[in-house]
């Protein structure tokens, strides 16, 4: 279903109704775009529909491109050969006129209360004033840790959160297929889910069905990583029909131009890749400007060295040409071009730890403090910006990550890539990190990267992809959970309530993975009656304790008492009676 | 591999022993008894060597009984119609001689270093002293809220934290079959698995399959919670076979004997469950005689009542008959039996919250005070007592949860479920609950409960015992990790060191699940050839970061220098040059 705008009645929100058997409906934040709205006619050839076009029109401050500015992608779109993997829809392009300034946080900035912004603040809010129930309100004082969470998401006060920098809307004016979301600490806690081909396997047609396939079991955004053939190609078939933000590592395709070969790139090829893909409409780039080349010696000693692709690339360069990492040294003219389209930054942590080992190591702080250095660089062109961060760190050594990085980098959001809180599961790691992605999210961490089970072992299916999404999911849901975000534990109350009333249907369409809840259930039960039944499928009809719990409250009824408070009421006179007989902690036995 | 006793030569302790390629060996703790020893000859049908039975025989407190006391248990080894599913290698049975207790705490206290200390000491410290390279042994000191754990786990530091109840070693004389354990938040975090047929599914050779399944992936301590048929025939044939402790819910099997209805369940026959399952060799009970009578109507308000079996069940007889717990009415008559046998307790948390609402209210904590009050009985006669914990709450209300534990048990330990994190993902919650059990493992918890992905949904089956008991590995590793215990990180670091240097055996020997590493490997990268690639099957030869790190320290070699050193010294006179040409941030184009 969709929830129509105030400020903007053009817009429309989406969000997941959950129908319940007796207490009515559950809304639910719904990542999945019109590919889980059954009125919606969708063709992958032809893209999604161009929600934002109007919206980015209507600014008046960007202009209608009349060629692709990359000269490189001028020649692969002249090239026969690869007709076969083009995405042939044709779209308009658009750049910010001369001496405009695009982004979200320019507009913010400005006082100027954006479509997005408004759809964003519907978003979060998961129409939870329409929950009736109080039963279902009920929720535990949070810790947040100086967060500052809002009872209710304004639209003012997405404005006013993106204007401090405290939280990003990564849309790319070529991105008017997206549909608006946030990245912050004060708001809901968000999953990053990993995609794209490589040198060894998968293609096109997989790639976008991975990136269905991960929205619609929640990922918030997705990242294209691909290093194979036909970068280009697949990435504009995955713009073109993605609802969620997609971000990219430019260095990755870069290098593709190259060869390989680190010590051949050059800023201008890498300046070219940029506008290329900000032209496609990625909406952030992780660009790896904090490896500088007097941090690489910090890293010698390592267990694992530096484990980052692009930190790694970079590295090499600076060494081979004993220069300054070309993105540091030209980043203001990487913040022009970000502005020109209101592409977000998300600064990579190239020096991030591999290992337990390595983790919280001088080589990742000195690279974080000058993460911080280019954050305040990006405000002054106002790019929005969030701060990569790691990686493998035990439990105890996550807090100071999320403190330094809130303090270094002036609160811009943290995204992280779990991290993984032991280095001995492999096969596993879907699970090793988000035990730390759950810690972090809880301690401030706005966006969470998955890893799925085969992270550091192959590249994953979509059952891997499914795997580390719910994984994630968990672990955002627990972090709004533990910072007490509002309306968080509804989905908890109706879903432990579904439980208690053996309401099975319900349980399994308020849970993360409905599907696989259900066929669980039915490999013990299988008979369609048992979703009816007033017995656990795990303990069968004498044994289950909510069953039992049910009977004793019933035997309360039969003393003609009504439900829920009867069992208080006549305990309390029975424990009454306890407590006037002696209380005492060793009765005799009678 | 076994390691020898000093005070007990005859003491042979297992152990893992993981072959490096270049390093030498790394050894782990076993938990999987003969089952994984290449030379033991093993027969289901006669059960595993008696390594204890000299060790129990020469304390001289205890006697070898002729008959079984459990009049239940005579008529059914009586009836001819069991004969098909009854154990039938004859063993002894021991109970204290009259007046005696053959408690390991009643020892402790009287300064006894028993065997099982000895070998429980060998097996904590892994070996760690083997270690030779400088580089596995780096270690991040831990934070372990006040714990005392010591740097070598010595006899008698085991003795003395058994008898300051901090420490448990559930170790039944009539299980001699035992390769003794301790459980206790100054050694390795423990987990345990539960097994069990029930009234719906499941058969005996089902659950001692699994049984050994739990053990060769990790499993601490096995529970048998089994509530269906020839529940007395089945926890047989899973003790005589079992090198773990086995814990049982006696008031289960009670249940059964009176046909399901707990109004009819009494003291007497509750009572010779006890002993039946006591000179069966059963190492902890699980007692539910913290849910008294005034704290039922605590629960009446709850979004899930009471949702532990035990608990429901007391609850309804203490409510039908308006008369108090009969377990805590009699705990010190039980004490008595616990005594004779070295069955321990683990007091049950019958009032556990069994959704994130109800987590830390009023009715978990009361039952807590009333376990803590236990706790000194049970001390009192020697008997040595663990506190068992929830259940289901949110990350930011755990602490809490130890803190009380520790402060209200006097540092016995606790043994926890979970506890989960959010209630949202049936389906997935080992992983849920995993999160929960890193971190209070992390805070102090001595042993984690599993859940397997079935849990609220059916019975699971060998793959969802795995894969909890592989969650709950890398939850009680991570805590390990936390908590600085000495030597944890050393599979780290193994791992790691492996990783980085492309030993892809090595990392799939040194991982928690070799198996399943290896066959995610090989999905995308089959060859043989393939696991000396020096590139991640992932990224493919030309984006490894790993080869490009080592492709960055060949190149500080090609310039005559040491290699890992080199690259510090090449970096260190570079970054030399780069800060003596200014070190500006944004240098100018050259």
């Amino acid at each position: 279903m969709y929830v129509k705008g105030v400020i903007y009645p053009s817009i429309r929100v989406p969000m997941r109704e959950i129908s319940l058997a007796p207490n009515g409906v559950v809304h639910v934040y719904d990542s999945s775009g019109p590919y889980t709205d059954m009125e919606a006619s969708l063709d992958i050839s032809k893209g999604l529909p161009s929600i934002r076009l109007d919206w980015v029109k209507s600014r008046g401050d960007s202009e209608d491109l009349s060629d692709i500015s990359s000269v490189d992608v001028r020649q692969r779109n002249a090239d026969p050969l690869l007709d076969a993997v083009r995405f042939k829809n044709f779209r308009k392009l658009f750049r910010a006129k001369p001496g405009r300034n695009v982004t979200q946080m320019h507009y913010a900035k400005k006082g100027i209360i954006t479509q997005e912004m408004e759809y964003i603040a519907i978003r979060e809010n998961q129409l939870m004033e329409k929950i009736k129930d109080a039963g279902l309100k009920i929720q535990h004082p949070g810790e947040s840790f100086g967060a500052a969470i809002p009872e209710k998401v304004t639209p003012e006060f997405v404005r006013d959160e993106v204007a401090r920098g405290r939280a990003i809307i990564p849309s790319n004016i070529n991105h008017p297929e997206l549909e608006p979301m946030i990245i912050g600490r004060n708001f809901l806690v968000k999953i990053n889910a990993n995609i794209g081909n490589s040198a060894i396997a998968s293609s096109i047609e997989e790639e976008v069905e991975k990136m269905i396939w991960a929205i619609l079991w929640g990922g918030d955004t997705v990242m294209d990583l691909s290093t194979g053939e036909n970068i280009h190609e697949t990435r504009e078939w995955i713009i073109r029909n993605s609802p969620v933000p997609i971000g990219t590592v430019p260095i990755y395709q870069a290098l593709e131009k190259v060869g390989g070969v680190a010590e051949d790139l050059t800023w201008e090829i890498y300046r070219d890749t940029l506008i290329e893909q900000a032209e496609q409409g990625v909406d952030y780039f992780t660009i790896h400007a904090g490896v500088l080349l007097r941090y690489v010696p910090l890293t010698a000693n390592r267990v694992t060295g530096i484990v980052s692709r692009g930190g790694s690339i970079h590295a090499k360069w600076c060494l081979a040409h004993h220069k300054e990492n070309f993105t540091y040294a030209h980043f203001e003219e990487i913040c022009e071009i970000m502005k020109a389209y209101d592409v977000s930054f998300s600064l990579g942590d190239g020096l991030r730890p591999g290992s337990i080992a390595d983790a919280n190591d001088e080589a990742q702080f000195a690279e974080l403090e000058t993460l911080g250095e280019l954050t305040r660089v990006a405000w002054k062109h106002d790019v929005q910006t969030m701060i990569e961060g790691p990686g493998h760190v035990p439990m105890h050594l996550i807090k100071v990550n999320m403190e330094k990085q809130l303090e270094v980098c002036g609160e811009a959001p943290f995204y992280t890539l779990g991290p993984l809180t032991t280095d001995i599961a492999p096969g596993y790691d879907h699970i090793t990190s988000s035990i730390g992605a759950a810690m972090i999210g809880w301690y401030g961490c706005a966006m969470l990267c998955y890893v799925t089970p085969k992270e550091h072992l192959g590249l994953p299916d979509k059952d891997d992809v499914k795997a580390g999404i719910i994984a994630y999911k968990i672990a955002a849901h627990a972090a709004d959970l533990a910072k007490g975000h509002p309306g968080a534990q509804i989905r908890d109350n109706a879903l432990s309530l579904a439980r208690f009333e053996f309401r099975w249907q319900d349980q399994f369409n308020l849970s993360l993975d409905p599907v696989t809840a259900k066929s669980f259930h039915d490999e013990t039960l299988p008979q369609e009656g048992a979703k009816l039944a007033h017995f656990c499928s795990m303990c069968g009809p004498h044994f289950c304790s909510m069953k039992i719990t049910q009977d004793v409250r019933d035997y309360a009824e039969k003393l003609k008492m009504d439900a829920r408070e009867a069992l208080t009421a006549g305990m309390e006179q029975k424990s009454r009676e306890f407590r006037a007989s002696g209380a005492k902690i060793y009765q005799p036995v009678t």
